[in-house]
């Protein structure tokens, strides 16, 4: 008897309703898409499989698989670093910008443009080696909570990006990061925040020098950008580092356009997703006049291409924060 | 009996000897290094196990896992790509350096030094996509032939370098290229020939452009250097890319001294080695004094370091070339 039922548990598996791989996510056209999608590029045999090999997934990271606002949580960084950095050496804030940023004035340091941000992110990122840099890093997420959320900023990733993520390696796909961010400062949590080991984070990188420091050989983090993995830089980064045109591209933000774009004019079956703000009141609501994240031309693109789905966070997802989950 | 015996072999199985899993190389002192070093990494326990995320090997390329005589196979194909591009228009071979090419009179073609050698390599390596070019390389190793050896270039790789790669593997290593070589020229080849895919491939990029060419997003090949990966490039790249120092780093020349200096400088066990051509017969012979692929500096490093082996050609391996094995 007991045979029997083994028996029947296994024929009838296939027609079960497995566990739901997207518990926060609402029924809806997202869901639809991504389900379908990846149901389509790993059945064998189908039209539209794809090998593991080719089941590469590259994700935005800010405002994508984290928040964003009210400015870039590395930005928040740099401007920490440089008021540590002349609270010890007074004479180093010289410029508008490093006097604005190392008094906290956002406001001051906003007037002083792109190019005042670029001197506050090179002024503190610079000067140290990598490892070193990396440990003040992890002091600063630990010790530093969002001002409106209360949270350690490494806690406010976006539940179910999360449960995508798995979804898509629980299918042969690789998951990736293609970020504006920087990949030393990136590297720091997301092994641990989104199970995306170092090698599959491409980022901004800063010029950098190899030295020989009191004996021991050392990548040091120089001041100047290298490489800005933003806009058009993303397909080229993608090339550079991954050498295959992914099939799954996520992000939010004008910046992500070239990239989806890119993976989604292919040949065979893609998918682009773009997640669109639209959550005052458990996230943040903002799209195409944004300072921060700005979503126009992509948005506009989203909708006029059959493979790219926006996903609405305010009526698609379920719970935006993990921390949301235990309330 | 039958289940008696294969209880015997199962309890005696540890304690038989296993298939060599480096059959080309000689009894010595680098196969003794390398085998150690594996069997202390992998040991479960043991005061030198590292995980299997920590397994990082690099290796360099040109000759380190192919040969570089009697130059880099890469500034062949330039060579014969500039020539063809100047049949089809003759007003291209503009300097000095391009004739020379477009004639394929070598010793004037090195006369321009370095300047005219870039010039050649960023006239072949540009104005076409990424996809495209890679065709042309792949048309050009099935067709070419070394005029000393009469093998095809992808055939002239070591076969008891393929062996270490495979050991490696399958000790849970993952196995990166390190190579002043390009990144989109080795593509082509370096997956069949030593199974490393794309996205363990780093090198040397020229500069690229996003560009929607007749309604399809693509990656451009432009004209100039992006970053050089050899010397001081290699760990700033293996930075940039991987994210982690490796524990075991390959190369034959002095544009690896930094990398392995660096790979092999970190806390816990870790192997260099440096494969020395000494081998004037079945391969070539050089190093203090030689253009291509000169091993100098890093030859006295690695006879002053504890952690640094170097492979004599001549004795230690049993073959040079996979085709060597069938003759």
């Amino acid at each position: 008897m007991k045979y029997l039922w083994l028996s029947l548990v296994i024929l009838l598996a296939p027609g079960l309703a497995l566990a739901d791989p997207l518990p926060s996510w609402r029924a809806g056209a997202s869901k639809t898409a991504i389900v379908e999608f990846v149901e389509a590029v790993t059945e064998i045999g189908g039209a539209d499989y794809r090998t593991p090999a080719e089941r590469i997934a590259v994700f935005d990271n800010d405002g994508t698989l984290w928040s964003e606002q009210p400015a870039y949580f590395q930005l928040l960084f740099a401007v920490d670093r440089v008021a540590e950095m002349a609270k010890a050496d007074p004479s180093m804030a010289k410029s508008p910008a490093l006097k604005a940023a190392a008094a906290g004035d956002f406001p001051a340091l906003l007037a002083t443009g792109t190019k005042g941000l670029l001197e506050v992110v090179s002024a503190s990122h610079s000067g140290i080696d990598v490892a070193g840099y990396q440990a003040k890093v992890a002091r600063w997420l630990k010790e530093t909570r969002h001002k409106k959320a209360g949270r350690r900023y490494d806690e406010m990733i976006y539940q179910p990006m999360l449960e995508l993520l798995s979804y898509l390696r629980d299918s042969g796909f690789k998951t990736y990061i293609v970020s504006g961010g920087g990949i030393h400062f990136m590297r720091v949590f997301v092994e641990e925040a989104y199970g995306i080991p170092p090698e599959q984070v491409i980022g901004s990188t800063g010029e950098a020098s190899y030295k020989v420091v009191d004996g021991m050989p050392t990548v040091m983090k120089e001041p100047g950008l290298a490489f800005l993995d933003d806009g058009p830089g993303k397909p080229i980064a993608i090339d550079r580092v991954i050498g295959r045109r992914p099939i799954l591209a996520g992000g939010n933000s004008d910046g992500d356009l070239h990239m989806i774009q890119w993976s989604t004019a292919g040949e065979g079956r893609r998918l682009g997703l773009l997640v669109h703000h639209t959550d005052a009141e458990r996230e943040w609501a903002y799209d195409r006049k944004s300072h921060i994240g700005k979503l126009d031309k992509a948005l506009d693109m989203a909708n006029s291409s059959s493979n790219w789905s926006v996903i609405d966070m305010k009526t698609e997802w379920r719970v935006v924060f993990p921390y949301d989950l235990a309330e």
